[in-house]
């Protein structure tokens, strides 16, 4: 059994970390921080967990959190830039969930996220925790960035496409639907039922933050220069990312079947324990993927024309988040990659 | 007043023509028709009517419909092929809420329903009545075929664009989003809020029927061959359409700010009361048209570049259906064109 | 047409009068006040009020208010106290959608509202705007209390039973659901789509605010001491108030039927515009009233045993609120009753 | 390992059982049966099973089914009574979901099913499955009949209570809400999305079917009669039940402080893994259960009046159907009792 912390623990992505890592039978959370909840019982706050976890939220303390094995960060962007290096000193490796080391280049993190990058000389050594992408360089990760919600489905959907180079690169269109759940706990209008149930938005149309994160990995998987319009939309649900990729096929690829554009899928994936890559003709439905760490992908060529329309489907606090977080745990520390992730879908 | 019947009263357009009849000034519901549910008050079925409407549902009868200055089909696709001859013959309008005479080519219409064509001869006087596009035309017609609710969705927002020769038209990408009223309320699996509910998914990938009739509208626009994707996406609400459009410019329009965008929307729905083209940087929500006969649009090009999105909103039950249709019933009595259509939408 | 003024226009309770008074024949609204929002236009919040309303938010301001025919109060308790008497000085009616003058005891309402009254003066003369039992006092009132959402709800569906001396009063259970748009826009985590959705809670358990004002009105009906167990619950969404009223049949009442019940309530509804009981054996849904004025309500006797069960529902937004102030308007101005609430309630 | 097998798979309370026993540490579930899907993978009805279970529909056997330790009936009323018979000969233990077996007299069953009962010899053996009552009984059991989800919650609400002779046994009123799962996964016009979201109502209101099993349940553990009102809400929610329990507390009782009531419903509970008693004040959310399968239950006392009010909440496919089931499966078979139930419940 390792000892693992959470800092940040009263968020949506703090609580589904409690509820895997409860579970995972190789880890025991020894500590969760929250300075506005400090004293409190985490079952207090989230009674799902009654009888499952018996600890309260406590200030963030740099020894006590440096004597777990290592310490998840479910902060909002900023937290973990001041607080990674003194605990990769003390030996505790550090899974990051928020923003602050997914963007290579500090400039445009410091654009995007309106403030100077704060740990600018760990960003070398931290290794972007897509298992599908990175799993070996994770192997041996001190500092894990856990990608983001879209862009887990956005890459997962574009990869096999762009790594077997059968689309064109200058004009990928990714038109994302993401529960409400993405926008946190905060009390804000905008997530209020009243607000974002019965009915469907655009937001963020001309840049959401994501938008660089993803450029960064589909660039670096065609090891070329990528145009990408990102367009989420607000859906009225509490979980759930559907991902509906399009992109043009190259002549080349144009002159191939659906069954072949399938095979190349299934190949991409064919060992991965969290992308499902269905049958021909699939829908797959966000559903499917509730409270479990699965990707699940299908990909359509509509009217046998030049577009090929990939449709990716993941849970935002799962594979894209707290599932996936500890999916790099698993790989950093040599458990199985799903312990702790078995969980079926919950459907209804 | 008018004398109005309605064929075909027990499906969601159907109590949704009811609602808006029954609040009309010039208006008066005379017959509606149901077989199964024959001889039962409407306001049994739909308690919303209960004081507002004291009718029953009656056996369809040629010679009763054949009375009404104006008779709406709510049916589905082939019902209207049969009647709509005789009704005409008395002397009676028809405004088809079905898909029996939208498409111009019987070949067509016979490929994508799955049945010949019923009532051909017809199709030549047929007006579509998309009042934004036709108004002219549907002032003098007897036999008119509303639009459906993703066509009246994609083409308002496409129009503009097109009429003034800003985008290429071998790539449009319409990603469109739907409630779960677009599949009426027959017991259908699919469609249970156990099934539906808290989900995201696309259906129909390889070809929605609405495809061939946006296809054939964008063409008459574009007065060229219109190549387009249409993917759409079932969401876990009642009512709303939202289309997420998106197209490339020409290199001209990319020379365009998007406040010259902007005007180009404007200028093409002064006119319009119910169509809102929304002020730059909106994202229209489905909410904010709920139980209104309004569309409400926005004009977006993200990151400056070679693409336009514009997003179009409507209630698929009121401007996606029955609204739409009330509105032409107007424009060819000489009504206000917003007579009966005053309603705010239902927010929240 | 008379000139009418909001106060607090911003929350659910706002925007819903301003939906139905901008659709009133008699009324032009001509001030809207919101210190936090002064200066924007009220359709840039709320987007459906798009070419209705051509209004911004100004700062409150005694002597604009006070040339309004009539000023409605949308406000956190507490305001209207102070602003009444002024505007009652120019001549203006004040409407109070609050809670400031519900309660005829201002001791009462310090002990539920946790500050003194600040208008103890003004309470002789507020008259309790529940039209079904106040008309007449209403026509001649300068100050209307409008009920809250669920004793209105309660109080309709007991009324009957507690005229007719057919029900022990020493053991009534209202069981109440109410959607979540109750709890107003403020935003609350426990408001979140996230936290509402797909849930089910009671709240309130030992004492809610409205508690006090139902039991005034049921013991001034019964003449009598009344012991009311009032249980809330938070229902997921957004509109709607069913109430399952219970209470056990006097030994006289058990020997009436079921159909002597339900006439002692047709009879007591006959000439009520906005009560609408149903037919034996209903089960009232609240969507059947949503956006709708009407009250539904039906009388069950389970297994034929010693207790009644009332099933009352509205939409709290209206006839729990704004209609309901609306219909007092129309009583104090002598307009048709019904003038601008005339709105067949949206379904589905 | 034991081999099990499951009759009528297709139901939610099918795919929930498939979602536990996959993860059962002691389970093998090698037959699923349904005659309308037979030879269709189970994963492409439920693709929340792909990569869990590697198993087809099968027509039903009884030589197969009598080849397992234990056989699941997630049937229609009707079906267990035909089958468990030539079962429970081969020495297969049965474990029924639907209601065959739950009413001990079987003229009160064909009184309330409208139908013969189809196997009144096998009612002395059976036994009635709530482990919180009949722990021992259920350990040597052949036959289990598994409780309906609205006994489950009402009974462990009520029992406490009951037991320490607290309350007046003839006025229990038990208003229960409960998510639309409840009504299967029939394609029913009532549990579509657009009849039952953003809704709410009562059903069954003069005598549903769980009424008899509740009475039969209280009245055993109060060795007296009980007159119980029973009212059932549809609610706008997939999972969950939510009941609300009156009482009139006893003379003596009502001299107890709600401190010592809480005592009663800790000391009865303490020893019980999926009943957890919430410390005063609380309110249980449906949401704190789903997916897992725990009881929730606080009691309180409003305004410290006569009455108690009991506040119970399950996930009726989980503790109210399928959960209990595998609750008695590890009963009969020794396992831990909560082997493969531990999950903790999805939130938010």
């Amino acid at each position: 059994m390792i000892k693992v912390g959470i800092v940040g623990g009263t968020g949506y992505t703090g609580v589904e970390l409690l509820r895997l890592l409860t579970q995972h039978p190789e880890v025991d959370v020894s500590v969760i921080t929250s300075r506005s909840e400090a004293g409190i019982p985490v079952a207090d706050m989230y009674p799902n967990l009654r009888g499952h976890l018996d600890l309260a939220f406590s200030e963030p303390d740099v020894d006590v959190l440096g004597a777990c094995d290592a310490v998840f960060f479910a902060t909002p962007h900023g937290v973990a830039h001041a607080l990674a290096a003194p605990l990769l000193a003390q030996g505790t490796r550090v899974i990051d969930l928020s923003a602050d080391f997914r963007i290579k280049d500090p400039q445009i993190w410091a654009h995007w996220y309106n403030q100077a990058h704060g740990a600018p000389e760990l960003l070398p050594e931290a290794v972007y925790g897509l298992p599908e992408v990175n799993r070996n360089a994770i192997k041996d990760a001190r500092l894990i960035a856990v990608p983001g919600c879209y862009p887990t489905a956005v890459q997962l959907g574009y990869l096999p496409l762009i790594r077997a180079g059968l689309i064109a690169l200058d004009s990928l269109i990714a038109d994302c639907k993401s529960g409400v759940s993405g926008a946190g706990r905060g009390a804000k209008v905008g997530s209020l039922l009243c607000e974002a149930s019965e009915s469907m938005k655009a937001y963020s149309m001309n840049g959401h933050r994501h938008l660089p994160e993803i450029t960064q990995g589909l660039q670096e998987a065609a090891q070329s220069s990528v145009n990408l319009l990102f367009m989420p939309h607000l859906t009225p649900m509490i979980r759930g990312i559907h991902a509906s990729l399009y992109a043009t096929l190259t002549p080349e690829a144009q002159r191939m079947t659906l069954a072949e554009l399938q095979a190349v899928f299934e190949q991409t994936y064919a060992q991965e324990t969290f992308v499902d890559v269905m049958p021909l003709g699939s829908a797959p439905e966000t559903r499917s993927v509730r409270g479990s760490n699965m990707c699940r992908i299908a990909v359509h060529r509509p009217q046998e024309g030049a577009h090929v329309c990939v449709l990716s489907v993941i849970d935002n606090l799962v594979k894209g988040a707290s599932g996936q977080a500890v999916q790099n745990l698993n790989i950093m520390f040599g458990f199985a990659e799903d312990a702790g992730l078995k969980q079926v879908a919950l459907l209804p």
